[in-house]
């Protein structure tokens, strides 16, 4: 049976998820439910965007996601069961899968058509039924449209001087993600030298991984490891700017630091050499 | 074999809830475990019996409910297991059954006689018992009388013009949920006209889901969605206090626009004709 | 098939567990997972160490734990696998292992050299290497010697008059845990009567549980229950200071009322009879 996962912004005080895990197990039999996160800030469909994208591919193909962010019907938004880049996702069509996919189509998306008069009753029928290998059609009607919402994607100004972008999450480790993808950056880039500015902190190298950051050569004792400014490209191949071994709690995680929130502007200026 | 569900105040940051599981993965062969939560505040019974009142039901007949809140055996107190509603409650004999289910006797109830030293070993112990079908009789012997707890029932007034109930829980949106059921409010109100007050906060209607308190036929761009305080019957059939999409973390859950606190008194009157 | 456990800095608000967990479903049938902990403090490998002892023993043995705390390999740190105690450990040569037991050698013990580009690719290959009984030697070749890290023993002055230790760890419900032992006291006190200072606070008796601290022979109207301070040994053997049933939410929790905090001293004075 294909692995359920879940994204949420239930929190982990009440019993929302316990609820929602409960009504699978009585539709289905010892189901395989992995937990993303519950921690999604309410109504907070890009962050819910951001963390589907970074994980989802990590499954086996056939997995289903469920994405309760503003799960909800109105006269105004219909759920969804959409088939996109071979998973399956259990959503709203409030804008999420264009926020998570923005250049691809869903191969298949139908809008919800179940009987169940509670929304959250129709999420878990729809996730069974994907669970036992039903086909879409059987519980929607072909969607035509998505609605569709934007993330601002970086710019390039047109003298090609410079990559405008922003801040895109900030992580538990208080790492500033941002939405500059590392292609972007090295086609924009053409081997020039560059300045990274974020507030008043300037970067003028970014490295591929957090300890590339230190120079090994040095002696131990002269060097200053921990509280080191960096800018990498991360595993899902952003821009990331980060505090070797921050921490957050401790004043040292790297939003805090750079005075860094999410949305603020991170900007690449290229340097051409005269 | 039955799932067991764990509710706890043993909290996330330490290893309390996995030396809990680690004990029944000991003792069951791949049981079904699914965690409640642990982040009840510590002690407090009439949280724990809210959460897992919300949500036990959902779950098929024949569950063993673990409730390790106030889970301690003393001189006055002592552990049970009890079969109440179809489902199992292994809990101590602090009020927490009688918090749960007010209005339902335990067709069985025992308090627990194993031989184990340490009080988690006992817990562990009973729910893999239960999980085995082992009949009640064999870990305890029969309880007369549970210890009572009433939490302040909603009260009418002598003329029927008033509901006093107060605030039960406020959930991770900030929802204010209170202890007036939907079946005391439409017993009472016999069709008049009312007035909910909530510190200094009215509302005049009551809806059966958070969106209906949209105004659809009016055009999108004149109307107050997000932010539009609310008063609805939630799922589990009480009256909520909410905010349409508000987001407790930027100042926009109900509770702090509407500056409640637990047990915080709300108020019905109705208006009669004149 | 053994049990993982995952005791992590990761956090639970972004997907890194999941991404972890998307791993090991990918290579293994039907994984049992069993989450320790992922709030451990970045970086703190003291406090992983803390965590994992409290608790790898009563996972059966052969259990496979995995420690994503500064989990990265540097030119200055290795990864490793290491067969301990009967319990194997994925874990970085970080002084990690020299924490958890300081007084036990690892039976076998490699460093990781898989071919994997990234470092948790190769924390999931070597899971999963172990899960299916694979040899440690077909993923690393063995460590001659681990980095060495020690917490401050607590110390006995040579007139044996006094044991001077620390807080090793703050949990949930604040009480302080510190680094001082039931052998090491019994061993010292050789049935003097003594004194625990902490800040300002004395201590002239230890118990060993919480409700021990409670007169149940004395009428429950006259007593002071909850918010009665008190030392214990606990479940894992230290030395604890609490509060009896408090709650650090609402200021009651022991570490904020006696004003300790981790690595606080904590001094035990022992009284010879004249």
């Amino acid at each position: 049976m294909p692995i359920i996962t879940l994204t949420t912004d239930f929190g982990l005080q009440d019993a929302y998820v316990a609820s929602l895990k409960a009504g699978l197990y009585q539709q289905l039999d010892q189901p395989t439910i992995v937990d993303v996160a519950h921690l999604i800030d309410p109504f907070h469909i890009g962050q819910a965007a951001y963390v589907v994208r970074s994980v989802y591919r990590d499954f086996p193909q056939g997995s289903i996601h469920f994405v309760g962010v503003d799960f909800n019907e109105t006269p105004e938004q219909d759920l969804l069961v959409a088939e996109l880049n071979e998973h399956f996702f259990v959503c709203a069509d409030n804008g999420f899968l264009t926020l998570l996919e923005p250049e691809l189509k869903p191969t298949q998306c139908v809008k919800l058509t179940l009987p169940q008069k509670v929304v959250q009753q129709k999420g878990i029928e729809a996730i069974a039924h994907l669970a036992r290998g039903g086909a879409l059609s059987l519980i929607g009607t072909p969607v035509q449209k998505l609605k569709q919402r934007t993330q601002h994607a970086p710019r390039v100004n047109p003298q090609k001087t410079e990559i405008q972008g922003h801040v895109l999450h900030i992580d538990r480790f208080g790492n500033v993600i941002t939405n500059i993808s590392k292609k972007l950056f090295i086609q924009t880039a053409q081997q020039r030298k560059f300045v990274i500015h974020a507030r008043n902190h300037r970067f003028e190298q970014v490295f591929d991984a957090y300890h590339d950051a230190i120079r090994f050569d040095v002696p131990k004792e002269k060097r200053e490891e921990a509280g080191k400014k960096l800018a990498l490209f991360n595993q899902q191949g952003y821009l990331e700017l980060a505090i070797y071994k921050g921490n957050p709690k401790y004043g040292g995680g790297a939003s805090s630091l750079f005075g860094l929130a999410y949305l603020d502007p991170i900007r690449i200026a290229f340097i051409s050499e005269a």
